[in-house]
């Protein structure tokens, strides 16, 4: 008998560079660049860096924090890092080793604070607000910018809110905006607006330069449609036991599910502990894949490191089988759906935990 | 101006020994043992494990699976560590290298296994069923046990499920049906059955050894009364940018925040990324601390890697303060209330991130 105890988190490498390469041919008068931040969304800045700039001859990425690209960078130095929450006290060390590491500037107090830190005159990038309200000059901080501070600029950047509705007002009034900014205090900087949701809204956000993320690993930033992308993750978890209910039994933390009948169960190998939401308690699904794909409901409570699922159906499920959390049939979006919130969460999530088997597909 | 980018995990050892020593003087009768797996919640199983190995005299730890504690146990050869998910063909061979790695055995299959594969006759832990239903051997697994199997075992153990509750029927129910099953079966092998939150039911709950986790790191894991251990983690993010909303002016992704009137709003750096929970947007809450506790609202959705938050009622806060997600006064239980979840699911969740600015605090 095949017995396993561990968790298992597949990211298939090949999925991954032909969605980077669609959405750069989608956008095909931009420059790509590749976000990265938060570990490439949990599943290894390093290795998804790596493969973009050998194969895809990507050179321009965004981070969150220096920190995430600090050793790429070193040994990457024929490409840009852009790092999106700027620079200060905690990050600027990291900025005066590596040359090739560019903060995005997007207040006042930051670029003041660049100013009179910055190790050496390399362009940076500024954030421009434009309807998110998020990070980014309003409109009367530039007002009162002095005029040569202009011409320092490397890249001018905003960020939509709505971009995965295609016809949603933001949309229209975010590009008004920016192209207002442009014009005014920006009119020979080049450009970038759009994440991977932006990419599907047509040429005129595309700018100069688009930031492929979420759709690069997978996610399905344009849900009015069908997901164009290929699927980059699985996760898969072993059965540990299967047993029995007897009528009237609990099941759990709290005992919030008691079975009706007698049921047959199997306790699986993955919780939250592992990133799998607990907002799927009693919602959640797996699926036993042997030829035909059986789909059974978690019961209970998630815990720290198991889920129970009722297998009644499933007539030869066994300790040892693998059963997937999510799958090419049934992605990280449908779990995210189930759970309450987005794939771009659960990700983030799933890959940072050291006690999955982490398996890389590359042909 | 002080501009800071990062947000900072502070994890506070002294209250995290004082909590387990309280703990285990409690359940003074009993040996205790620490629960470190999913890298002791989250804050570091490394460091957890040699604070009480050598503060509190600590000689046994649960983990969850055995790749968490395989550095841990070789440098600590004098300590027991016991894998409650047990063992199969990805774990074997850290049994083989680690002799003081003890699987806990929760079924005839698995047992069967070890059997066939164990690397020595180390007597290994089994786990028995007694109301919550995940893994353990049903008592009907024990009555086709062979008789001389119940020898080999160095510790009974069970979970209790509703321990959080004092008055819940099912202890009663557990501590009834473990009782039953440690006279039958393992009438001269130590017991198990609690962990922290058995602590608190009394001493029949305490068996031999208790197994003391959430409660170690400051959860309340009796809610039915106030707290009564030590706070041990605080979560700080910096304000990136203080700025304004129009009246009418939309906030954050899919633009779920509308502002009724002209409000001030500060930029936060933490996101979902960080592990704050996205089920905080427009519910959360962020603290800034000055002498005076003064208390915001999260705005909008939290994404990746920032909040929005409405300070308008606090006249003084700039970029570079440091704002408090969690502290002393607003602990993760609370932030766990507001998510709709357990603190053990954040907890799990913020210590496993690279970009946290990690502190800890000992003597």
């Amino acid at each position: 008998m095949n017995i396993l105890t561990r968790p298992i988190l597949e990211i298939n490498l090949n999925n991954l560079l032909d969605n980077y390469k669609m959405l750069a041919n989608l956008a095909k008068n931009a420059t790509p660049a590749a976000v990265i931040k938060d570990e490439a969304y949990g599943l290894g800045a390093k290795i998804v860096a790596k493969l973009l700039y050998e194969k895809a001859n990507c050179r321009n990425f965004f981070a969150a924090h220096a920190v995430e690209v600090k050793e790429i960078a070193a040994t990457h130095p024929n490409a840009t890092f852009y790092i999106l929450q700027g620079v200060g006290a905690d990050s600027i060390e990291i900025f005066r080793q590596q040359k090739n590491i560019i903060p995005v500037i997007s207040s006042p107090e930051v670029l003041k604070y660049w100013e009179e830190n910055k190790p050496d005159n390399r362009k940076v990038a500024i954030q421009v607000e434009t309807g998110l309200n998020r990070l980014g000059f309003r409109e009367d901080d530039l007002k009162v910018l002095p005029k040569d501070k202009f011409t320092e600029f490397s890249l001018v950047m905003s960020h939509l809110a709505c971009g995965d509705e295609k016809d949603h007002f933001m949309n229209a009034k975010q590009i008004e905006n920016f192209e207002r900014i442009k014009k005014t205090f920006f009119p020979n900087t080049p450009a970038s607006l759009s994440a991977s949701d932006g990419v599907f809204l047509g040429e005129k956000f595309h700018q100069n330069m688009v930031r492929l993320g979420a759709a690069v690993y997978g996610i399905n930033t344009a849900p009015y449609r069908q997901n164009q992308m290929k699927n980059v993750v699985r996760v898969l978890a072993p059965v540990l036991q299967v047993t029995n209910l007897h009528k009237g039994d609990f099941v759990g933390y709290s005992a919030t599910y008691r079975a009706g009948s007698e049921r047959k169960i199997a306790i699986v190998s993955i919780g939250y502990g592992d990133g799998l939401p607990r907002s799927l308690s009693n919602v959640g699904k797996i699926f036993l894949n042997n030829g035909k794909i059986h789909e059974a409901r978690i019961i209970g409570r998630v815990s720290m490191d198991n889920i129970i699922c009722d297998v009644t159906d499933i007539s030869d499920i066994k300790a040892g089988d693998l059963v997937s959390i999510a799958d090419d049939f049934y992605t990280l979006d449908d779990v995210a759906r189930d759970a309450g919130t987005i794939s771009y969460e659960i990700m983030s999530r799933l890959g940072k935990n050291p006690r999955f088997e982490r398996i890389y597909i590359q042909d």
